[in-house]
């Protein structure tokens, strides 16, 4: 079932192999009826009336001629070279007709049929088959179950959507890479209608071959592309994908939407890093750490890639509004506030010069209402006096069109705004004049957005990246992308876990793998009898807590493994036998091996810092506030290792909770240092530690001059 | 700057006078410009152009005729009777204009001008006395600072936007009510271009005089009026709205969109209550609480708007999916997860229908995927099968039209599948030709969407409704929508504090409040010597917490003034003394009335309590999970007093931390009813107690039988 890659795949050839799906100087449609409306002929179809200019060679038994081009039985008797074939016969006959491309010398294949993988079953060898033969061949396979492609220059595109019903964009700076038809097609409509330009379009379904990774890379290389635009469901082998964003998103804006979220109910939970994994959170916390833009639906991705392709990034999160109807302007603040954006941010004299030089009618507030009177006049005024304010990131004018004092000398007077080299993002109040107008205005350059929310969604993502970009050589995205594992450190407690054919550490030698990567835990030490464990709380000092040590206990509260707040030997003692009794009666098969005494630690913040062997992404740590924080509200972040103290520091700022770190019902701030150390160390004992699977440190305390380990679970593979 | 209502607001006389600004038989446009572009002439030009069949009289010194119409020098130069003035002049003539119009008998006004209340300063004055001016001739005013009214049968409308820019929607069973204009034209428009009917619009703007109590009425009582959807600012006498929104909610679907949510931080926060009066998650909870859907932005108010209008409500959250593009169908089971909607729960006996009678490339999973190839004719057989099944309450059809294989077919097919009785609602995949289809398919009926996401949300919306409506006779909505005041209940203490000048109780008092309504409160007694706190303790049974009672101090633990876990006489003495020395070092001027002596609830789940006279609803309660869920994660929910036991349950169930509450960690769940039984009681002390202004019982510790009040801070006024 494996698939190796070819050794090509990084390699300059490998890109311009690739670029012959774009632009084939020959192109074989494999199963092509004479019948309208069918998939094969459509394709055809798309391919004679798109303007492609290079040969095509329809393919099928089914008739001589079809629009006006001769036929051919099969691939070999194509009489010249073929640089691509578009596969469109049932599955079951691939394997033979992809051979017969191999050896017909055929370049790429575009496989539109479905019945492969997604249909499981013996389906799923099928495409491992079709691919393994290709390989042989040397061919790259685009599919199967897709649409294939769609290049913005050569007019070049492989879509069974007839131009009767879908529209193709003109030539343009986006570039759509998806897992989705469906998105395919919507994503190139709305470009159309908003006279977005593209440069390509995949949808590559199945990705049997062909990947994300694969076209990053080579979109990365394409002068034409601007800004990559991304729909993807599963996520496959996540550290190449980010390596191949690590090498283009400081040049490129990638914008991804993952969908397919994983439902975490049915997940047994071992740790709760463990629950975690795989899912979306890991996902988005992983893409936004390769500074790739994460949008949450399909409107967001559109929207915000179209705004990263028109407009320069902002400086900061300081938004000038404008409007002739205030309705929208009233959203948009409320969502700005949402989401941290500032609004009414000009200077005193920009007021004053706008009340000069408005009409009496125009209201100069946070956001200035040129009231329904307005013309391009004052729209112009305002615009160049917010554009000129140093107070102002990012100009975001809203209209409404149908309002008939607002003169057409918009069209003119807007798109010149654009010498300030400031972004803008224009919002308009619906229907078809106002999209007539707004489709205009795009075409000159300024995105424009039917919906407040939406356009303040686009700026954050904007200042979100600006953001990014300015601390990028804080992050160790570019310096360590690849897994650095000295086998030679394996850790002694972890050898003789795993020499025991033991799945877990304990206790006492989790906490001693911690100490040993220098993260502070609480102290602790094994006893073995009743006047041991007194005669090692007397030199740990009180109070203690005494805990069961044992591989066979998980959960050591829900045996009455554990008692706390002990305040002399008498205590100690009696409490080692109450654990034991306990013991014995819960779980009498549980092998004990002996009793845990542990300084109690003061009680701090609680928060959870864990670490996984994510199956995607490898190694990813965790943070996040303690307890029910975790547990109900999800209320985590993730980063891949290796991490920086920058990004530590960014993991702990970024969750809901934050606050309650900064100080909270007049407690003190907590050490944000401390825990980062914990965070990075944590993550440099993943890399290290293959055999870790998962990582617990649950509870840590937080203090205003440190934290502290309170307990620690290691699950082994 | 009191308006006093007039006294027919509630008959019927009232609400045959509202009918006359949709349908008036003549009408004034005062300030008729000559020249196109300018408002008033627009307005006219809107009149004269749209079918309007009555009698329409330009006022205008400044031409003789405008298109083709006599115009009059001044109101009192019209020959006829005038139902209804549209004033399209400066704010400042208002007053003399309006009285005129008085003189003359008009009966009523739409005052499209700004300048008044909106522009601040001595404008706000000059919007009370034309109310004023117009109260004394009867006249009922639409505006000031608002586009006016539309009117779908009788085509009436007053609006600038000329036909050129703003398609006028068909007539149809929705109704909008909006204090923007400017969503008033993107909601028409919307409707428009989907072919869905509107009945009425209304823009008021300013909403000096007609209200939204006066419409939701007025259309509560119109026959073409089928749904009604807000969009609402600010609100303004919230008991007077909600009692409206009673009185027809259970007849006609309520939508509302409230933007111009407040901005808690620059608030004074006295108590957490308090803090968080006159916010948007008060209105929410209130709105809710009344049977109104509550929309998030203004996509989902026009989205929900439509389907409620179109179809009916689902009986349960079971959803059917079929499509022949799986992309945004995997969008849409994300959304679905996320709101607690299921999908595929179809039985065994349809799946194995479908796959008999279906091609072999359709894939019948939790969502029937009948790929690109698929024909109307297997969306028939798909759609006929899931809405057969008992297990499915709502269809959602996925299309893209852009597949060349379906045929038109479908625009007959789908809207045939309304025979089964169960809504429908349909998902495209955007594009012109996929909008053209999609309005053709709801002009037969059919709700469609360009997004999953936007579908789901309506899917959610009406479920809600549906789940609202079938437990109504449990709310106290219906029984007591008015507020019942004891006046001779006022409880001693209050009456004592009052009588003391004090704005606060102190805590024994607070909980000798709570005991005479049954609320539970952990037993503390009151001691003003060290050895009357010994005393104390003793017959209160250890171990006891130690609390300052002060008039002057609020945070007693800032000060010191709370010491827990006394074990013994000798810990209590000790701890009296502490604590006078804290309180006299930190806060030398507070005088002590004395020590409270508590017994110390044992620590159970932490959850929070509070009552406040919010500014617009009134008393409302409200319930959170403890701490930091309260202040940092605003997961609290809101009820208008009075409210039933049913309607308690219900605000537990509705935190998002409700988790908490059924057992978390290996804890057993808490007593719900017992939190009920609080929030109920807590409920009518705030309806008997009227001098209360806000109360926070916090913590109240939740049990498996029981819950009690540690803590309590009550604020009078």
């Amino acid at each position: 079932m494996m698939i190796m890659k070819g050794a090509s795949e990084d390699s300059m050839s490998g890109l311009s192999q690739l670029e012959l799906f774009f632009r084939p100087r020959s192109v074989a449609v494999i199963g092509v009826s004479a019948t309208r409306g069918k998939i094969g002929h459509e394709i055809l179809r798309s391919i004679v009336e798109g303007g492609y200019r290079g040969k095509i060679y329809p393919v099928t038994i089914s008739a001589k001629e079809i629009l006006g081009l001769q036929c051919y039985e099969t691939v070999s008797q194509i009489p010249g070279p073929v640089d691509l074939a578009v596969y469109a016969l049932p599955s079951s006959l691939a394997p033979q007709i992809i051979e017969e491309c191999g050896r017909k010398g055929v370049k790429n294949v575009i496989i539109v049929s479905g019945g492969f993988k997604e249909v499981g079953g013996s389906n799923v060898d099928l495409e491992t088959e079709v691919v393994n033969i290709a390989r042989r061949y040397g061919m790259r396979i685009i599919g199967p179950n897709c649409i294939g492609v769609f290049d913005g220059e050569s007019r070049f595109d492989t879509f069974f959507q007839s131009r009767e019903r879908m529209v193709r964009p003109p030539h343009g700076p986006v570039s759509f890479i998806t897992q989705s038809g469906t998105y395919g097609v919507a994503f190139l409509e709305e470009a159309a209608e908003d006279g977005v330009g593209i440069s390509k379009m995949v949808s590559f379904g199945n990705k049997a071959d062909v990947d994300e990774a694969d076209l990053i890379r080579y979109l990365g290389m394409d002068e034409d592309t601007r800004v990559i635009a991304i729909y993807m469901e599963a996520v496959v082998n996540g550290r190449r994908f980010i390596k191949a964003v690590s090498e283009v998103s400081a040049k490129k804006p990638i914008v991804i939407l993952k969908s397919g979220r994983t439902s975490l109910g049915v997940k047994a939970a071992k740790s709760h890093t463990g629950w975690l994994a795989g899912s979306y959170q890991v996902a988005k916390s992983v893409f936004k750490q390769a500074g790739i833009v994460v949008a949450e639906d399909f409107e967001e991705l559109y929207d915000t890639a179209k705004a990263l392709a028109l407009q320069p990034l902002p400086r900061g999160r300081r938004v000038g509004m404008l409007t002739n109807g205030a309705g929208m302007t009233v959203s948009a603040c409320d969502a700005a506030e949402q989401r941290g954006i500032l609004v009414g941010t000009y200077s005193e004299e920009t007021r004053k010069k706008l009340e000069d030089a408005l009409p009496k009618f125009a209201l100069v507030r946070e956001v200035v209402d040129l009231t329904g009177s307005a013309t391009s006049k004052e729209y112009k005024i305002t615009m160049e006096a917010l554009l000129s304010d140093d107070g102002i990131d990012l100009l975001m004018p809203f209209f409404v069109f149908q309002d008939t004092p607002l003169d057409e000398g918009i069209i003119d007077v807007l798109p010149e705004m654009q010498r300030y080299g400031k972004p803008i993002l224009g919002v308009y109040s619906r229907g078809i004049y106002g999209r007539e107008v707004a489709k205009k205005l795009q075409m000159r350059g300024i995105p424009f957005y039917r919906s407040p929310e939406r356009a303040i969604s686009v700026a954050s993502y904007m200042m979100w990246l600006s953001e990014y970009r300015a601390t990028i050589d804080k992050r160790a995205i570019i310096k360590a992308p690849e897994i650095q594992v000295d086998a030679g450190k394996t850790h002694e407690v972890v050898k003789s876990a795993l020499s025991e054919g033991r799945r877990a550490l304990l206790e006492h030698e989790g906490k001693e793998l911690l100490k040993s990567y220098g993260i502070p835990v609480a102290e602790s030490k094994l006893s073995r009898s009743e006047s041991e464990a007194a005669d090692l709380a007397d030199s740990i000092g009180y109070p203690v807590v005494l805990k069961i040590v044992s591989p066979d206990i998980i959960h050591k509260s829900d045996v009455g493994g554990v008692i706390v707040g002990l305040k002399d030997r008498d205590e100690v003692r009696k409490a080692y036998r109450s654990i034991l009794e306990n013991v014995k009666k819960r779980t009498p098969e549980a092998k004990v091996v002996g009793i845990l005494v542990q300084r109690m630690a003061p009680q701090g913040l609680e928060v959870i810092v864990g670490g996984v062997r994510d199956e995607e992404f490898g190694p990813v740590v965790m943070f996040g506030l303690g307890g029910i924080f975790v547990e109900l509200m999800r209320d985590v972040t993730f980063r891949k290792s290796p991490i920086t103290e920058f990004e530590a520091l960014e993991m702990i700022r970024e969750i809901r909770g934050y606050q309650a770190l900064r100080g909270f019902r007049g407690q003190p701030p907590v050490s944000e240092k401390s825990l980062a150390r914990i965070l990075t160390r944590l993550s440099d004992l993943l890399m290290e530690q293959p055999s870790i699977k998962e990582i617990d440190l649950n509870p840590v305390f937080a203090y205003p001059d440190g934290a502290i380990v309170a307990d620690v679970r290691v699950l082994l593979e």
